[in-house]
This record gives C-alpha cells, structure tokens and sequence, in this order.
C-alpha cells in the first residue's frame, strides 16, 4: 500500500523559483502605515544603513551571526521578569540578565499556537496564506510548502550557514523537512511534545494522558479499531541529517518511548546547539542557528537538585533548567569571542498551555487566556534581544512586532532583504529600526489574530477588537478593549466611548486585509506521504504510515 | 445640641498607661514558629544588634530616621515594576529606580482597606482587636483610640521627632487624630478621597459620583430627608496643628470643595513634607517622617503634560505625578547628606481599587481581586527598602510579611522595641533580619486576612485558605490554594492532595488564632462627638455634627 501511494504523490524538494524583482507585497494595513510614515522610515533607513555598515566594517565584513532561541508555550511574564517569576515560586536568572543586558520587545505577538508561529517566524507570513494554519498533533500527511521561501533558504542563499536544532513541528513529510527548508545542518523530532512528553509510560502514570494503553490489555477488553489509539512507539522520533540524508536517531525496531528517552533528546539537542555554536564560529561565514529546545514542555518532575523550585511544578522546573541551558549558549558566544557580532533573540512561541495549568506548576499572569486562544494570553509572549555594543543594556520597546517580522529583519541583518518573494504578500514587517534605534522605531501598529482560518481579533495601536462569534450581528456583538486599561479583555470599553469610531476604523481595515487575501488567495494546505525521505523507517512506522493512507483513503 | 451632648462625653488626650514589662504577647502561630527557630534567630539578632550599633556609631550614635510613604489604593504590580506597568501605558522611573537600589518586599501583605492597613502600621495589630476594622466614609464619629500605642508614640518616646503630613483615615474623633496619636507635627485631612476626590461638581460633571447634586434642585423635587445627601462642603477639610491647636485650612464658612482645592492639598502636603524633611534633618534628634500622599486617588485628567500617559487614564497619570513627588523626596534626602542613616519605605495600602477599574485606568495584573478583598489582589502590594550602604541593591525577599511588621521593625530600628505594650496581642514581628541581613531571614509565615471582623482567609507559606462562606460546611466547602501555582485563587487544589492534611492544620491554626483572641479580648470601636477639638470649625461643620448626633440618639 506504502509503495503504491508512493508513487502517485509528486514530491516538491527543491525550492520552487519566485519573483525577486520589484517591492515587497506587505499588506493593505502596512501601506497605509507606509503612506503616513514613508519619509521618516526612509531617513531611519540611511541611519541604519550607516550603522549596520559600520557594525560589519568592525566585524571583518560578516554581517551579524543570528542564533534564534524559541522556547514552547511560554507566555508573557514567564520568563526574564524576575518580578513575576519569583512570585511563583521558580527564577530564571540567565533570562533576568539577558533582559538587562539587552532589549526587552514588550508588545511581540506570536500567533497563538506552535506551527502558525513558527511557520510565521520561517516564511514572514500568516500561515493562513500558506495552508499550515493548523498544529498537528497526530499522522497528518501535511506540512510547509516547498514553495515558501523561508528565512534559511534566504540567509543561506546569502552566505550564511545554517543550522537547526531542536522542535520543529511543520509537517511530516519530506518537503516540509528543516533540511529541505533551507537548513545544511538538521536535528529534529518530527512530532512535537504532546507525542514526546505525554505517550509513554510515565506520563500515563502520573494520570497526565489517559487511554494510550501503554499499561497493560485492560482498556483492550471491547477494542474493535486498534488504530484508533495509536501504536505510539511507532512514531518516528527523532531525526537527523548525515551526509545529506535523513536517519531516525532514538529508536531501534521493537523499542518503546519513554520519558528517559525524551529527556535524553533534550540534553542531547542542547549539546547538538553548543558544538554547532563551536562549530560555525570557526567558519569564515556567518551563521543562522535555529535552536529551538523542547524542554520547558515536560510532565515529569526534576531529579536534579539545582532545578528544583519553591514552585515544585514540573513546568517551573523545566524552565528554571532550560534558562540554565540558554545561559550555556549565552556564555559559549562570550568565550568564542564573537558577541559584538551576534545578535541572540529569546522568545516565547505563544501563551502557556492553560489545560496543565496548576498540575505542571504553570499558571496565567497579566494576560487572560493561553495556547490556541486569540487573547492577549495567547499570543503575547516575553521576548528578548542581546547584542552586547549595539543595543542599549536594559532598553524596552513598547513598539508592536509580529513574530513574522523576524523574517523581514533577519533577512535586511543577513544582507538577504532583495531576494524577499515579491510575487506573494509578505507579512513580516522590516522591524530592524527597533533593534538598532530603539523604542517608537518601530513599522508597525496593527496584528491580525487568527485561530486557524478565522480571524478572531485585531489589534490597531491600543485598542483590540473581538470579531463578533459567527451568527451574531457584526456590528452590535463586536467588542472592544483598550489594552492599557484593560489587559485581560474583561471589560469592553463602552461602545459609545470606542465604538462609535473604532467600529468603522476597525470593519474598513479588516475589509482591506481581506481583500488583499483574495487578490493573493491563501495556499490550499500541502499534502503528501508521511515520513517520506527517512532512510531507516522502522517496520512499524512504515505499518502505521500504511494504516494511516488506507484511512485517509475511505472518503 | 452639639454643647449638650460634648458635656457627656469624656475625651481621652493623653496615651493611657500600658505595660512595659515582660515579653511581647504575640499571636500563637509566631509562638510555634519561635520554638521552631528561636535558636537560629537569636543567633541572627547577635548579628542584627552588632549591625545596627556599626551603623549607627557611623553616624554620629544616631538611630536611623524613618520615611515611611504609604499610596493610597495600589496594589502588587501597580509601581516599580516596569515590565508590568510599561504595557499598561505608564512608568514609574522613580519607583522603578528605587527597586533597583533597594529591597523589593515580595510578599507583603496587607490589610483589605485604608483605614485596617494604616491601624495595623500604626499599632501593630490586626484593627479587629482595636474595633478599626472598618473604613468610614461619613461622618462615624469614632476612630482609633487613645489607648492603643502608636508607633509614633514610642518613637517619639525614644527620642525621636516625628511627623505625619497627607492622608490619616482613622477617625474623626479628637483622639484619633494624628497629633493626639505620637506626631509632634501634623497636617492632615480628617475624611478620605471619597470625600476629597469625589464630593465636588467636577466629578458629579464627570459621572463619577451621582447624587450629590451639586448641580442644581433638579434631584431634589421628592427630597423630604435633606439630611440623607450630606452636604458635603460641610466637613471638615484639611486640619493642622499649630501650637498645639488644630485648625481647618482650606475652608472659609459657605465655601465649595472643589477638584481645585483638593489639588492644591495634595500640593500642599508634597510641599509640607519636603519642607519637614528639611527641618528635620537639621535637628539633633533622629525623625520619623510619616507621608501619606491622597494621589494617586484622583478622578481628574491632568493638565501638566509630562505627566500624560499613553494610558491616558487620571489614575495613571496620578502616579506617573506620586512617583515623581517620591524622587523630590529621595533627592533631597540624598542632597541633605543623610541617605545612610534615613530608611525609606514606600508601599501600597492594599489592593487597586477595583470599581474604578477601567475609567481611571486602573486595570488588575497578576493576582485577582481588589481593595476590600481577602483575595490577593486586595491585599499584595508594592513594597520597596531604600537604605544605602545597608541593603544590598537590587535585592529581593520572598519571605511573608505583614504590615503590621512594619510597627515591630521600625521599634527596633529606632531602639523603643522594648517599650512595646506588653498587655495586648502585638501582631506585628520583628522583620529587622529581613531588611538588614535579607532574604530567608524573615519571621512569619503566615497571615490571617479579614474583610471587618470576618476571617477570610488564612496564608500559611505558599498555601492560602479560603475559609468557607457562613452557613455552610466549614469543612467541606474550604478551599485551599497553592498560591505559586495558582496566584490568582481560581483552581482550588485538588483537596486530596491539599485538604487532606493542610484541612486539619489550618483549622488547628484558626483554633488558635481564635484561642488568642478570646484570651485577649478585642475592643469595642471607640466613640465620641466628631470633629471635637478643632478651633475654626464652621458653622456648617457644626450643624451637621448636631444632624448626626440626633440622628445616632434615634436607636
């Protein structure tokens, strides 16, 4: 069946050609901006010029190395604001010291789950555009297109190294791969951590999954579909790149996952992310290192007595280690001597996980909601900049940024902007203005916040506008909050007060943005043959990709 | 009428006689926490001892002078923490750098409202034993009484000058005033900001207060009881004292309070304690300065524009303007040369004052709840040390306190810890350890919290109760909390991993509590004839004494 399938799907590997002439297709709310703030924009532009110029002339001519660390399901205040964190119980003194050494970007908004924000991140679009709007949690035979072009084809493209370690999460099939998407260097599990920290033995001990069955043949008693849960040991694990060809790493046919093999994945894609680090700071180009651990996300509680927290949460653990981890790679960047030249962003990649607040020692802060929830606390999210002789130490920006804006700034530090695709729209702002001057520098007012293809909420300056639910009036059940007076979304501002012009202001822009989505219409989701390209597919991976297609098929 | 009945009333001028000998009676929880780590405090106090006798041979065998500034109506997260006050459109530089040279207090508790929080400072007692639990907001005609020993009082006693300017709220009754409580100078207004801030034209324009109707006759058609809406230019304002005599200031008879006046106060009380500060300073004797400012309480915009706010809230504004008061105060402590041995205190009196959310500005942030709650966010505050040379910059303390602490403390920093009553429950613990040696050093963990004479609630270490409403089963409808994980008190632990043993402890905790209180009896509340012993009172003020006493006779 495997082989059969196999052969009708066409797989894409190469990056597909795309326009490079002409202006970047930003949306319709961007111009507008534009149209306003286009002359200052462009005299900020000759500063920076000057300045990035002046920092690569320093430098030997290499522009700034990028080391990019995206911590899971960490929302605003979790992280780097010790006034908040030493009140639940658990410190993160790496990331407190990051903060005063560096910039703290006050208003970043991610999307609110895992694939949207990365996808973001990588393709500086709303995932709504490329069909990756979705995050998996299961065999989904989907993943990023082989036609986005992604911030590593562009920096590689630009001479840079490039280099991912850790989570990934876009998809299960090969083009979707981190080292098909610009990356020369890859080390990644294909699923994420509902598979990894929660379908094991463990896990389902400690009452945090239930149903797996791992246990025993109890549960099995009126079992009639044995694929409905599945084999989980079956998934395959942990990926990585050798000599241009993808090998699962973790598992031999027959063996079982286990919350010991998870852990030994993290310790081991964080010393992966120091010998890269050692590694690509010899090389005479610059380099992109994507490291994106899995840890904080674990269910399991520490055994290590230097992680252990007043909190006694698995969560506050796992975050007081991975800070220690973000602190080795801080410290490495000093020792190698190549700090003035390199830029290292933290962040958050969207609110906590509010399902396991409580049980893991998470909890919610400032913001109301979390993960998968368009409110504040969905998508706000800690995020700092460190590049020691460049930015101000302990500087904040209250400027709005968009995670798809790293794509825009990372591609103008890397040299990379010109080859931006000008035949798609381009949601990634060039925020690089806010890195190099700082506050009130930055391109941006407005964030459109989708939970997958619905548009939820849109933020303009201040103020947030909740889409009316379907069927309700969309004038009269719309709500408005000013964010300052309001952070939690509890209490609408008076419609007389707000709505009576924000309503008109917010129903024209919202018309705008979806009117430039159907002049450039929205990728119809990438589909293909899981766990294509991996070279030593288990035979039980291989059984459940057979499962998995001859269901797909019964439509 | 008001003669008559002055006649029968005897006032009580002077500080009762208290015992002096023996040990402080403290609550028995402090009593169990002793015999656990007495041996290691003793230790800790050799320490203290020789600390404070280093610092103050440094300084001439001079105590240290006090500044103890407590805002009104904010709670944790409202100042000093940039992170949390940046994205609600404000900063508080002042505060924010007054942190960083200081000591947060992170765990200071409260009381629920001003009148409690302020009784406890200043008699370090819970207010229910003193019959001050609640907080007036008319004429009462009762207030803090004689018989309890202020803080002031044994300072004073001690040798030391002391002074209070701004806000007082603990009665309207002569005893209770500030002058007749231990100050050797004061300047106060004898009401609230309810009164202050909200009984004029301009708020009732603004829609803040309704009712009044200072407006016009319109409300009055019906009106039969012209008694029932004050006419509220008839209290007594602001009061001073000069040789020895205590005159109002701001009010000629038939005069309106105003939204001007009530400005010009609160410049008058910043301009008094700058003044004070001055003086004092040049006198032989240590002081203890007392500030209570009435902002940042105020429902007017402001006009000066540095101090507008992206917030553009008059609650925001007003502490962007209390923050910058504050630094007039450490700048000129600092310029008069006696940073080293002055100990500033600046703090919160309980929790934001939540029905004004939203219209000032005002907005909740990490814990739930506000002024008038036994929820955290009634009563966590803001607490900041400044003491150069001592404290350590920049420093942090998890420990629990309460403000009742703060009375203990002060004694002993100011060498009167042993004239403290030894007649009466004392709830206040010596927390010098905390400021002088730091973090883990603390005494307490635990606090009783009250809304009037109910017990709400009880902290033990990281775990809070909240005690069941009445009428239903103390047992079963109990919740516990673990407040690192769960800070804002809406996911009651699972009570078989909580209440299985913390059900028992608490209610052991409780027993006692109540043991104690039975043991030493409260007070009843202290009554007398308001606004007695006030020199220039007008004619209003006095018929509408003569209103309230006939209308009190009528029971």
């Amino acid at each position: 069946m495997l082989k059969m399938v196999l052969a009708t799907v066409a797989l894409v590997l190469a990056t597909s050609a795309f326009a490079k002439e002409g202006n970047i297709i930003h949306d319709a709310e961007f111009e507008i901006l534009e149209a306003q703030n286009g002359e200052r924009w462009a005299r900020d532009d000759d500063v920076i010029d000057a300045k990035l110029a002046e920092i690569r002339e320093r430098n030997g001519g290499k522009p700034p190395n990028i080391i990019y660390i995206l911590l899971d399901d960490l929302g605003f205040g979790d992280i780097g604001m010790p006034n908040l964190s030493v009140i639940r119980g658990y410190k993160t003194p790496v990331l407190d010291a990051l903060a005063r050494e560096g910039l703290s970007l006050q208003r970043m908004y991610t999307e609110p789950s895992c694939t949207p924000t990365r996808v973001a991140m990588m393709t500086g679009r709303h995932p709504v555009r490329t069909g990756t709007h979705e995050a998996k949690t299961s065999l989904a035979g989907d993943g990023l297109p082989a036609a986005e072009v992604t911030i590593a084809e562009l920096l590689r493209d630009a001479g840079y190294n490039t280099s991912h370690v850790g989570k990934w999460h876009m998809g299960d099939i090969e083009e979707a791969f981190a080292h098909r998407q610009g990356f020369m260097h890859a080390e990644f599990p294909i699923h994420q951590q509902a598979q990894l920290a929660l379908m094991h033995t463990e896990a389902e001990r400690a009452d945090f999954t239930r149903g797996l069955g791992t246990e025993g043949a109890a549960q099995q008693t009126f079992t009639l579909d044995r694929d409905f849960v599945p084999n989980a040991s079956a998934m395959v694990f942990g990926v990585e790149l050798r000599d241009g060809k993808l090998y699962e790493v973790e598992m031999e046919p027959g063996e079982q996952w286990s919350q010991k093999k998870y852990r030994e994945m993290n310790e081991r894609y964080q010393a992966t992310a120091l010998e890269q680090l050692q590694d690509l700071a010899k090389q005479d180009k610059p380099f992109f290192l994507n490291y994106w651990p899995l840890y904080p996300v674990t269910f399991a509680r520490t055994e290590i007595d230097e992680f252990k927290t007043l909190n006694e949460g698995s969560w506050a653990e796992s975050i007081v280690e991975v800070d220690a981890w973000i602190g080795q790679i801080v410290d490495e960047v000093d020792r190698l001597g190549i700090a003035e030249n390199t830029i290292i962003v933290v962040m958050g990649d969207n609110g906590t996980m509010i399902e396991y607040m409580g049980l893991t020692g998470a909890s919610d802060r400032i913001y109301r909601g979390g993960k998968g929830q368009h409110l504040e606390g969905g998508v706000r999210v800690n995020a700092f900049v460190r590049w020691p002789g460049v930015i101000e130490p302990g500087s904040n920006a209250e400027d709005i940024l968009h995670v798809s804006d790293l794509y825009t700034t990372f591609a103008r530090l890397g040299g990379a902007k010109d080859d931006i695709p000008k035949d798609r729209v381009i949601d990634g702002i060039d925020q690089t203005g806010v890195i190099l001057l700082g506050e009130t520098h930055g391109r941006r007012d407005y964030v459109f916040i989708y939970e997958g293809t619905d548009l939820k909420s849109v933020v303009k300056n201040k103020f947030k506008m909740h889409l009316a639910p379907p069927g309700q009036n969309p004038v009269i059940a719309a709500q408005f909050f000013d964010l300052y007076r309001d952070p939690r979304e509890e209490r609408p501002a008076d419609s007389i007060k707000v709505g009576t012009w924000a309503g008109g202001q917010f129903a024209a822009m919202i018309k705008r943005h979806l009117g430039k989505r159907q002049k450039y219409p929205d990728r119809e989701p990438t589909q293909g043959v899981p766990y294509t390209g991996i070279e030593n597919l288990r035979p039980e991976s291989a059984a459940m990709v057979d499962a998995f297609l001859a269901a797909q098929s019964r439509k």
